[in-house]
């Protein structure tokens, strides 16, 4: 565990983040003041632990987390600076827009620092919180040109205090970097899904376990991300603009050569740069295809082998099949241990297809 | 069981497919008769049991499997049909293509139907065969205009006798079927994953499991995803013609309201369409998030427990974080017994995430 940050911390909006980043801190011994206009929520995250109310005059916070939404967070930010010598730093997914809000609204910019945790995506209140939402998670810390370093130290600090992994970024590369590897993503997963809406049953009964993974995100809150995408609406433009002509050159290739060969060659390069599990880099790992029924336990039965055979399992798949109960399962497991992996399955009399 | 197929059947081509429906018909008490070009491969499946090496004179088969590399499927249908009276089918993965081959080499087209069995993706050769490969898998039925009503009916029955469910559909059905919900989304998966070749190597370290997922087809290899989309291109450009008119109208909505609204709500909508477990309609199952440690036989005991408390498990995911080892696991559950899984888990001292 790093020195935790120098508290006391003001956490303002006691939401779902706002008490988990209360709890957090609490976890670490930081002493950690709430507040919220809405005195119910406050309440419920008080008495979560998250932290004390905040009461003006019961003292200087040294830190100020604003956790309100984001269409508020710049003038929150902007009030939060009034605070004598507070470093304040906020927790929306998006940075420029709430920055420059921020700093529109007459924030003392050097002690300004953006931040971004990227955890908490299930429910909403305080009754979620969790004290360890951001363990492992990465928390991006953005600097404004104006933050002062040890500004910026300081929120490294309280990520790392969170159990987070911090990586500085400036607001501009965050909000590319974001609208590149989950905005633009969501988009066309959302078209990917929506083009099946004028398809026959029969078609739409031939989707794999492919189409499946690639519109999962498709399923997500629309309210939502309308509003992301909104508030990142020209760093997305930038990356679909580009989508668009890469593949209007596929289009091209393929109607006129029959051959995109460097588009899907391409493609497996750039999979191979997406971080691994345990922000490792990618690892190969291998896949060990098993056959089970489908009934209660039959994983368990599965993976209580895979345990007794002392085998970490990475990642786990069931491929989703018509028809009759039974499925494939892939195990994706460290290549050093696929061997003792089958045979040991095959020994305990599971089929394991390779 | 239905009522097995009538044979004997000559399998033409004895590599993963053509033995494994070798050794499905096998199982079901068919006679199988295998012939390959290469008489190591022949010698391989017949040792593995999926069928006697075919002799000319040997007697007239009923059917006929043609198995071959799709390029030369056409003109080894059309060869097939020379045998007196035998219903030729095909197993490749597009179908208009080597059906006109066929027609165009002379094929008896009254005794011709494809066919494409939706299974076979991992390993090659004979050694991989499985009688089990195409249980529960869709085997698109994909009859020429000309194709007997009865000859229809007999390949509907050789994917029924192989364990799988028949779709009929016309060649040109099925291509844009593909087409749609596997080749074009194939080529998305590769521009997405393309596109993180140019960025930043902080930027790719905010990935997600929405990118994540999204990118893992994008994976496979090349050679066999350039034959396949060669093979289909016409129907593939459709599909991405269709995207890029989507996808410039979404950019069109983003840069100038800032909203894309309707994009995201046909994206929840089609993802509703896609069939769930077992050919069901999709079922909205509900999220369990349980907090495990990243263990041998972690996942087990967790796997364990819902098995003991009666509860099936309908998917599976694991949340790859970057840091520590320890993970989120998300279990896809009926929302009737939620509730009980909840409880139950954490009465077992689980950290479950609600």
């Amino acid at each position: 565990m790093t020195v935790p940050v120098a508290g006391p911390v003001l956490v303002i909006g006691s939401g779902l983040l706002g008490a988990s980043v209360g709890l957090a801190l609490r976890r670490a011994g930081v002493q950690v003041w709430l507040d919220d206009t809405d005195p119910g929520a406050l309440a419920e995250a008080v008495g979560r632990g998250a932290g004390e109310p905040w009461r003006p005059g019961a003292g200087d916070p040294r830190l100020v987390v604003v956790a309100v939404p984001p269409a508020d967070a710049g003038a929150a930010m902007a009030r939060a600076t009034a605070l004598p010598n507070a470093t304040v730093t906020d927790v929306t997914s998006v940075k420029a827009e709430p920055l420059a809000a921020a700093v529109a609204a007459g924030a003392d910019a050097a002690r300004v620092v953006g931040g971004h945790p990227m955890a908490g995506r299930e429910t909403a209140g305080a009754g979620s919180a969790r004290q360890d939402l951001f363990d492992d998670r990465v928390w991006v810390v953005a600097p404004l040109r104006q933050s002062d370093p040890q500004r910026v130290e300081e929120i490294r600090e309280l990520a790392l205090t969170c159990g987070a992994v911090p990586v500085v970024m400036t607001p501009e590369e965050h909000d590319r970097a974001v609208a590149l590897t989950s905005h633009a993503p969501q988009v066309l997963s959302s078209l990917l899904a929506a083009r099946l809406l004028d398809a026959d049953p029969d078609a739409v009964a031939v989707s794999g376990q492919g189409l499946r993974d690639m519109t999962r995100i498709a399923g997500s809150d629309p309210d939502l991300w309308r509003a992301i995408l909104g508030a990142n609406a020209e760093s997305v433009v930038g990356v679909l603009e580009a989508y668009a002509r890469d593949l209007d050159d596929v289009i091209t290739r393929l109607r006129e050569q029959g051959d995109v060969a460097e588009a899907l060659e391409r493609g497996v390069e750039g999979r191979q740069r997406i971080p691994g599990k345990h922000g490792a880099a990618a690892t190969a790992y291998d896949l060990v295809p098993v056959i089970i029924r489908d009934e209660p336990g039959a994983l368990g039965r599965l993976f209580v082998a895979a345990g007794d055979l002392d085998v970490n399992l990475e990642d786990v798949r069931i491929d989703h099949v018509l028809g009759k109960p039974s499925g494939l399962v892939e195990l994706s497991v460290r290549p050093e241990v696929t061997a003792r992996l089958v045979a040991g399955l095959r020994s305990l009399g599971f089929e394991v297809r390779a």
